[in-house]
């Protein structure tokens, strides 16, 4: 811990090196629930914003009904006729659907010549069209009020399970209950499920992915991240399937797309899906989380990374067989200490801290509260409570994930449990829908287990597990793997040497079988997943105890917020939870770090400097050539001069805004959302001012590019564009 | 060559993008003899200078001869008690000279307590004052006028030889004679040459030199890149080598070190030696270097470092053995690569062309200037005629010198065969005074050979040369390695199989037989040394005849310069040949690339970010607590607020240059030159005001770490600066 003790010290130094301290300055923090717009119209317009904020207030209206989900992206519709538009990472499966070697859309991009030409995204694809957006909170919480722990948790998941059901028997649509802040309130969220999607418009990918791994998270960027979708409906107007004779779906709205150019300084707004963020989590929670969660997910992730390296070393088969398993704990590494870094950067701890003793201090004034503050108190108690087992959870947990055959024997046993019960019971990732995903991911251990491998992966695992405090002990592991290195080495030698669970006969074989069959195994692995499984429920037994407990109690933290925020002025937001939000704020250079300045707009002139001819920097020759012409026509930034590429914004977002329109302050669209900056990557913590940026494609490039150089004239018309 | 060609089209395209041509914007270009400066007193002026350029005129009168050299960097006295401060890693060799594991003045630095406590830098550290500088261009061409080739270039060796040993009979000094223009004119310098160097005070390594290699050329920089040095002289005032009764020197002259800030736009000056450029060559050249000479140096340099790594995987040992000869291959792979990107970037062909043209056509119209046309068109033939065998001598070369027993055994033949001579006409590096040299180098062979690994690089730089067009043939390399890869490989495995210079003791045996034993050795590669060295030799003739036609020619080439500069109110300012040369500019920001700004001051903000408790960024507890103790004193900036590290200015400089004063408008010393941006690293051959900068450690920071942290204040004192 010495590096992180002293990475500490340089973070407190940075703090302390007389920077403005973060609140002051945040502002344009915020994802804001629409509903909550008309509430903070002053800053709104104090921000620049030009329209009417009350017209943003209802969701299922003009115009942020224009705003839709892909699930997992935004999109938006940009024309009468069910034309969307979204980032091309977004629409990278439909691309790939409709790719061949003789026909590759992923490599030379694809124009529609007109309706017809258009292809569809496949049947999984969906556009989502929110219709109701509902407070629901009395009759999801009826039931749960007066019970505790887990009862008032299957009390929450029962309402909303019954509630879905009710909604989803309107045919067409697809519903969903949002829990917002922390079981304070809940919505029913109905949209409409278009399910009819065809790609109309992709780029070449060495535009719409142009730096691909190597830009991601970084500033300067030029990448041109759109494609286009039109949405399809039967002819009766109702969503279907795909099918030749579906006619465009005529959305509610749609968005103006601005012929204006952008600048420093700028208002911008953004609507979308962001996924999830804590922003709102307790002081105790932030201090966990830096010093204690990252930092231990950073040791024990290096250690695996170092692991599999050494076990693998000299064997270029087991290499190849991990390569996939490394890549991604390296970049859980990376995101993990770019994360740690962040908050360490942003003092966060002392921040949260200091807000949340003033909110205490200030709710503990207030009449009434005492019950609130009883509730805050035994919230802590539980969280506390969580993150004492939690270095013996995370290892747990990897021990099942991190594995191949133990894990498959793990699934298997589980499967066999849950299929005991009525599907609408069994855990989720276990119901009838999950056993294709599972049938999949057994078939595919092959191409990613290695015997050596994997037991060094345990043996490392449970070399950290044993040197926990005793109190921490799992009694059916211990009986498992022994209690010290050599029983669990000799343990792990026997263990594998008697599976034949290596063969994917076997494991697809258990997965037919019947649950007393899968229970009954003589397998050696099998045997050892149905040992572990009791710890696995009791843990999970446990876990929603605590998680019906501050379902009940949050809510009173959150009052707390709340009451403080309005007493200061300032509105609170929920944290991101999927639903739609918007934020707004400004065009915005960043300061990353000492001596370096980055502007808020990148031009062209950066997709030469950077193309090796190399992929991911490897700009086609029509992109090439018509930068060379520098026939840039309407869409030139007259300040620049030259055609600019992507732009900045101080916007608040996380994952999930992936796609989400920008628009300017009379609403129109100016770009598409698709990346943060590397600096950013705490932001789901912690709002920095001095870090938060978000990375947009410029409209004028993707303007640009359908006038001039992948040309889709028809494309620009329908938008009301001009042609050059 | 696709990749380099793809290159191309992407650096022509990056001149397209409407990029303000290099030309117009030169004003700052210039290494400017002293002599020079009152014809451009205006400019200076202009510039900011408040000075009066005549007085910087003479290099051997005060201010100028306060900038001395170390011979090979650039420091300057700064105290009448021979005070000198320059780099730090000018003075690493002192630095190291006097540490020991118990006192560690890398680690931990050194501040001597007084004059008594300083430290010999040891008997090779000198001071060099430059007494005289004398243009002697008749006396060392009376003898060679009227001749050509090789009698012209011995007789301008002859005369400078016999011109230095003249000047050189005054004790105490050291002679020599410096070439400018490409032959135009001579100079002989005269130095006073100091030996009783002292240590006096150098911040830890991890200020010194913070950031090392990952830091290197690089910008925003940190780096406390400076140390003090005292030179003394006997008690009768002359030069001596280090003796306890000897005195502080007084220096002719001492810079005044500035107290007042320094920001962004800011006059800046700079005298040093600079020790190389190319700026004044051919168009021609200028082609062959980016159209040939580096993308084949980057081409064989890969090969090269693929061929050893692939000769060395799997064996563990031979992998130690040839990390130092691969990182040297792979930091000249990157250098020549990023001069290449650099030349490509400036379009720089292209405008040595067009400005080439330009001259010719103004010079084509000058009466009397047929002879000097004529002479530059032979000029040209012979530079194309070295071109045309430069692939093969580049082949030739890299086998000597990228071989260890090869190598060694042609340094052995090389040897006895110029031990027959007098001394005096030995070739360079095979004098009295090499062979010490030759013999270290002869003893590390053992640390950095391996037989397969050598006749794998031979293998390739054979099959190499195989591959040249048939004229190209050396006839000894075909009698002992055959005309093809078969018969190569073969006499590869039996020379090898049948040498004893694997062993040190027949390689130190043969360095200290005489040369009739040497050449008759029967050992198979001395034999193959002995058949190959003719061929050496016969190439070094036909350099040698080109050498002195070419200083025969190339003046009548920089006369057109001149006479094109005089026309155009742009007078020419020689290449860089270790002659103390003054540079003007301003501090200035980088934009290295799209979207990416450079600030040109960072602060003690950045030393915190860098800090990773790591080496190369271990800041030292002493300097982060004053950092976050925040006390700066008169050494904070009054904008920033903060205090300054290291600053970036506009100025030309090149190699040579390390510890150069840089000074303010009234010549006050503002900072240390220490480094260039990677940007500029094609500087030697093109200054392009877009992207050459120099970075200077901020006085400031050396003022405060003086003042607060690593505390000397008896030489603030000694240089009249404030305490604090």
């Amino acid at each position: 811990m010495t590096d992180a003790r002293k990475f500490g010290m340089a973070a407190a130094v940075v703090a302390a090196v007389g920077f403005a301290g973060t609140q002051q300055a945040r502002a344009d923090e915020g994802m804001w629930l629409p509903s909550q717009l008309p509430a903070i119209a002053e800053k709104l317009r104090a921000a620049g914003y030009q329209g009417d904020p009350a017209a943003l207030a209802d969701l299922t209206r003009p115009p942020m009904n224009a705003v839709v989900s892909l699930g997992g992206c935004t999109a938006s519709f940009v024309s009468p006729k069910g034309l969307v538009v979204t980032n091309h990472h977004c629409a990278m499966g439909a691309i790939q659907l409709n790719s061949t070697s003789q026909d590759n859309l992923i490599e030379n991009g694809f124009i529609a010549a007109d309706m017809a030409a258009e292809r569809s995204a496949g049947p999984a694809a969906r556009v989502l069209v929110t219709v109701a957006f509902d407070k629901v909170t009395d009759r999801i919480l009826a039931d749960a009020r007066g019970k505790t722990g887990r009862a008032y948790y299957d009390a929450v998941d029962a309402a909303e399970k019954a509630l879905v059901a009710e909604c989803e028997a309107d045919a067409g649509y697809r519903c969903s209950v949002a829990d917002m802040d922390y079981g304070t309130d809940f919505y029913l969220v109905k949209q409409l499920e278009l399910k009819d999607i065809r790609l109309v418009y992709a780029p070449p990918e060495a535009i719409g992915n142009y730096g691909d791994e190597i830009d991601n998270f970084m500033w300067p960027r030029h990448s041109g991240d759109f494609a286009f979708y039109r949405a399809y409906v039967g002819p009766d107007g109702k969503p279907a399937p795909f099918a030749e004779d579906n006619v465009p779906y005529t959305p509610p709205a749609w968005l103006t797309v601005s012929t204006d150019p952008v600048g420093e300084g700028d208002f911008a707004m953004l609507a979308g899906y962001p996924g999830r963020t804590f922003r709102h989590r307790t002081a105790m929670e932030f201090a966990e989380q830096v010093q204690d969660t990252l930092p231990s997910r950073v040791d024990i992730y290096g250690a695996l990374v170092d692991t599999i390296e050494k076990a693998a070393a000299g064997d270029a088969e087991a290499q190849v067989l991990y390569a996939a398993q490394l890549a991604s704990l390296e970049n859980g590494l990376k995101r993990a200490q770019g994360e740690l870094d962040g908050l360490r950067r942003s003092d966060a701890v002392a921040t949260r801290a200091a807000d949340e003793a003033a909110m205490l201090a200030w709710f503990g004034k207030q009449a009434g509260a005492e019950a609130a503050l009883a509730d805050i108190e035994a919230a802590k108690q539980l969280i506390a409570a969580a993150h004492a087992t939690s270095d013996r959870d995370t290892l747990f947990d990897l021990m099942l994930s991190q594995t191949q055959l133990l894990g498959s024997a793990y699934r298997l046993q589980r499967l066999a449990l849950e299929r005991g019960k009525p599907d609408a019971q069994r855990e989720s990732g276990y119901q009838q829908r999950d056993e294709a995903r599972i049938e999949a991911a057994l078939k595919q251990v092959q191409r990613r287990y290695d015997a050596k491998v994997e037991k060094a992966i345990l043996a490392e695992l449970l070399r950290r597990y044993r040197a926990l405090p005793a109190g921490q002990r799992i009694a059916e592991l211990d009986a498992v793997f022994g209690a010290d290195a050599t029983a669990a080495s000799a343990a792990l030698d026997r263990i594998y040497a008697a599976t034949t669970l290596g063969d994917a006969d076997v494991r697809l074989g258990l997965l037919a079988a019947d649950p007393a069959t899968v229970q009954s195994s003589d397998d050696a692995l099998m045997q050892v997943a149905a040992k572990l499984l009791p710890a696995v429920l009791r843990d999970e037994d446990v876990e929603k105890q605590r998680a019906g407990d501050l379902l009940r109690l949050r809510p009173s933290y959150m009052r707390g917020w709340a009451g403080y925020g309005a007493a200061n002025g300032k509105p609170l937001y929920p944290d991101a939870n999927s639903t739609l939000r918007v934020s707004y704020g400004k065009v915005s250079s960043l300061d990353p770090r000492d001596g370096v300045h980055y502007t808020p707009l990148t031009t062209v002139k950066g997709i030469v400097e950077k193309h090796t001819g190399v992929v991911p920097f490897d700009a086609p020759d029509p992109l090439l050539a018509a930068i060379a012409k520098g026939d840039f026509g309407t869409t030139a930034d007259p300040v620049l001069e030259t055609q600019t590429v992507d732009f900045m914004t101080n916007l608040d977002t996380t994952g999930g805004n992936s796609g989400s329109p920008v628009l300017d302050a009379k609403g129109r669209l100016i770009g598409l959302n698709f990346d943060s900056n590397w600096e950013a990557v705490s932001a789901s913590w912690m709002y920095d001012p001095r870090y938060k940026r978000a990375i947009h494609v410029d409209i004028r490039y993707l303007r640009w590019l359908l006038a001039k150089v992948y040309p889709a004239p028809h494309l620009l018309e329908e938008m009301n564009l001009p042609a050059e």
